[in-house]
């Protein structure tokens, strides 16, 4: 948990900030991808595992298959951020670069090579695995009276809001989304997971195109809002947050602090929020 | 104290970063000029201070003279990152921005309006107050075998030398410049305290044009060695820090690892070193 004076003197209100950018693979994803990892069986581990990804959840599975000595193959854009397709090449795992559907990729790839398909968010050992999230800050901050969540496919949020309504339903869980990569507020709307025919944001990692049919499930059950934000909103949130805390995180990780910024929500009591990753392209810093 | 078990790889040895952008005005310089405060007399307090600065001595000063009710102006080049500018201004100093000769308006400015000079770097309360550093790496890794100092104008190194030599004079300690800005190396080789005609540098805040007489006193008298480092490698070295750690560096607190990416020195046992701040210009994040 990190602090800052300076965020909590601009946005009025009291803040406390996960830091999950300190993680092993730069983001919360590794812990949902390890605990998938730990449960493969003995031939499932033998077969391969493969995954789809912007990138986090790729170097995630990449490193926790290393350290298990589980062959994995990771689909990604060929738009992805390069720091991270280096990332899953140099954790070990096969990157197949893809235009276009994804997902058909990482179907078809996996059904072909007989691999064990593990998806990035849609699974309950993921879900599950990020929810010793929602653990640890009950544990480190009990007094927190709202979650500020990054949201893509609605991984990350489902199992946060899992454990922590669970343990203390009266703490607020919030979701934020990019506008332009809005699929599970879409899907709370439609009254079921939807699909986008293309989703691009600044904020990559939340660039999912589909709402997960467990994590709809949790997020509608558990979750009581969940807003969107613009791009600009989340350029600028990513420089402040940058400037005023030194966390070099990574856009997907302001997008809560560009809901503070456009009053999409008012901090109320103690709020966290999860710097859910820090894997920036450092490439675009001019120096 | 900071790992990253990644940057030790890259450079095959053991390393530990002390993370002074956490501090209070996102640098290390809040030691020295808190310190010089506290040390300021009533009647010097009420004629008010005035320092001269890149940037991170402004907000350091203007910040611990806030605190102790003392009205503190800074002298500040037009060409100062913006956000250093404002950080002052935002800790209450009055700015004054100077093209040219800052040295000499810090000078006249002091004389006309009668105003307490706290000079950024050649002063033994500063010099002793950065000296804390010194002894929180010692109390916090007292198997340091070395330790890399980024050297502007030779404050942080000289304090930083002092401590550590005194308490355990077996440790290495190394400084680190900007070839195009190497006042402390010229006055090494020249035999005193040298002054160039301009000092420019992407590390801005190692561009200082003099080194201190008392800097140069104890850096003569307790470092061990001096390095020049290139502009490329600055850049370099700042981008695969941040992308390694997560840390939002700036590009004078990534001189160390410039060095190491030059093969100007080696990591031998166990190598702290200093993040010196972390007041990048964020505006230069492109997203």
């Amino acid at each position: 948990m990190v602090e800052s004076s300076a965020l909590e003197g601009i946005f009025g209100g009291r803040l406390t900030l996960k830091a999950e950018l300190f993680q092993k693979t730069g983001s919360f994803k590794v812990r949902g991808l390890l605990n998938k990892t730990l449960k493969l069986t003995p031939e499932e581990c033998e077969r391969g595992v493969i995954t789809v990804s912007a990138g986090n959840a790729a170097g995630a599975l990449a490193w926790a298959a290393r350290d298990a000595g589980v062959p994995a193959t990771v689909v990604m854009a060929k738009t992805a951020v390069p720091a991270k397709i280096e990332a899953a090449r140099a954790y070990g795992a096969q990157v197949e670069l893809v235009e276009g559907d994804l997902m058909g990729a990482y179907e078809s790839i996996r059904d072909e090579r007989k691999l064990t398909g593990v998806h990035p968010f849609d699974d309950l050992d993921v879900i599950t695995g990020h929810g010793s999230l929602g653990l640890e800050l009950l544990e480190d901050r009990p007094e927190i009276d709202t979650v500020l969540v990054p949201v893509g496919g609605g991984g990350l949020i489902s199992g946060v809001a899992l454990t922590v309504k669970l343990l203390k339903p009266a703490i607020r869980v919030i979701g934020i989304e990019p506008e332009t990569a809005d699929v599970v507020s879409r899907s709370l709307e439609a009254g079921g997971p939807q699909k986008l025919p293309t989703a691009r944001s600044v904020a990559d990692g939340l660039a999912a195109p589909i709402c997960g049919t467990h994590n709809y499930a949790v997020i509608t059950q558990y979750v009581d809002e969940v807003v969107r934000v613009s791009e600009d909103a989340i350029i600028e949130a990513t420089r402040l947050v940058m400037s005023r805390t030194k966390l070099a995180l990574e856009p997907a990780a302001a997008a809560p602090f560009a809901a503070l910024l456009e009053g999409k929500i008012q901090l109320q009591g103690l709020t966290a929020s999860i710097i859910s990753g820090g894997n920036l392209d450092v490439s675009k810093l001019v120096l």
